[in-house]
């Protein structure tokens, strides 16, 4: 077998927990190599990463599908250091923001569609919630695209989501003007380590037949509970003050009390603030 | 120059109108010409795509990023004829529907994060926007990273966003329960033609430096629709009874006639319809 196809297989069951089978006559399981091992990147050399990479990278991603040919998607690049410690300082948990090159932020542009008609005399009857969700499903299309092309040459990159916990001040500092919103951003760099792999849920539980069907969804979330904390087990119990410390903490336990705590519950007023109507 | 930076430098040529450089020593160029030259595909081989190809792809595309680890996107295989005879019956314009092989709806889950809570008795006061925006971008990366995995092995795909036009009728075909809804929808099947490039908007008007720069918004989609209109003219004007025949017709003037007309106004009350809250 080659060895591409036997690394696949190797990290689909890291991932997965279930052996999948990979053809070795396929084309592109150098891609699928690359798509099935990767991990999150969260230390970086410190050297540059060219504005002519970060170009043609984005080239790469702008060629991704856009809704109706909308185009409704933007990339914002940051690497003057003086911006991207602004942007570090609003996330003292994540020193990698920091510590990259390049701090990205993808834009869900709902503001052009609109200029395009008002610039041909048309009337736009659409400021609802299709206009909000066509324009965060092309940045989010363009996000991951543009991580597809990055880690093709090489570089090792971490979406941060959560600047959408200061989309304010985010926006305020990126000068971003009303129906513009940042979806996420991403640390880009040359990799200082081989990122880590992520167990996942089972594809039971993901990926459905003909139609939606939930199985015994709790015997998988607690299968891989299970098969995850053999993997990578948490270091730290969120709040034990409050919620005590569980003999055993799986993925579910941490994220039910990461999401018992309100997140981002000012994220529908910055949106309408932005000039989104969302009926 | 190899082969791969010339085709890459070529691809984005036509879709960007401007030449970008490709250093012919980067490593990933062959997947960077894939994303490059990619077009959609909507003429598919009367053949197949097996079961086990597509669970493949499918754990290739539930390898990319996930907001905050929470895993809210979903993917829901139809292959079954009388299942894609219903979903094509509801989207006459497009007889490629009908005729790939397998189609796939890509399904933002904001069911299953609540669940988890209750499963693990805390309590869960995040139903507001944020369940909504997460498993929607979440869905969207993973629409975008299957379509690079089968791009990789050679498949053709059309992602089919105006499933969002039957919401309801889509959701009721796959049996969605409520916090689940249809982003878009993916024909994937092996392509009988070379799919078509599409021009893009330029890299001025869509990537950004340090903050957000609209720069001559105006000027930029004029030149658009001029390179645009001389590589892949319009067939036909939209509505000339109603907006006349213009003696120049590019892609802002489509797209201001194509949004003239409400498009999904009902697209919010699906959503809460659904069970999802947008506050």
């Amino acid at each position: 077998m080659p060895e591409a196809a036997q690394l696949i297989q190797d990290a689909l069951f890291e991932r997965f927990g279930e052996h999948i089978a990979v053809d070795p006559a396929l084309n592109g399981l150098d891609e699928l190599a690359r798509l099935a091992a990767r991990g999150v990147c969260r230390r970086f050399l410190a050297r540059d990463v060219s504005p002519e990479l970060m170009h043609l990278l984005c080239a790469c991603a702008l060629s991704a599908p856009s809704k109706s040919d909308l185009q409704q998607g933007d990339i914002l690049i940051v690497r003057e250091n003086d911006r991207r410690e602004r942007i570090a300082d609003l996330l003292p948990s994540m020193p990698w923001v920091r510590e990259a090159p390049v701090f990205l932020v993808f834009l869900a542009n709902g503001r052009r569609v609109p200029q395009v008609a008002a610039m041909r005399g048309k009337p736009f009857p659409n400021d609802h919630l299709d206009l909000f969700f066509n324009a965060t499903v092309d940045a989010a299309i363009l996000l991951a695209t543009f991580l597809r092309a990055a880690e093709a040459v090489g570089l090792g990159c971490c979406p941060i989501s959560v600047i959408r916990d200061h989309a304010h001040a985010v926006s305020e500092l990126l000068a971003l003007p009303q129906k513009v919103i940042p979806v996420a951003g991403m640390c880009v760099g040359w990799p200082a380590d081989k990122g880590r792999l992520t167990p996942r849920l089972s594809l039971a539980t993901t990926v459905h037949e003909e139609y939606f069907d939930e199985g015994d969804l709790a015997g998988e979330i607690e299968a891989y509970d299970r098969r995850r904390a053999a993997l990578c087990p948490y270091q730290d119990q969120r709040d034990p003050a409050r919620f005590g410390r569980a003999a055993f903490y799986g993925w579910s336990e941490d994220k039910a009390r990461q999401y018992a705590v309100p997140q981002r519950s000012d994220f529908g007023a910055f949106v309408r603030a932005q000039g989104f109507h969302l009926d």
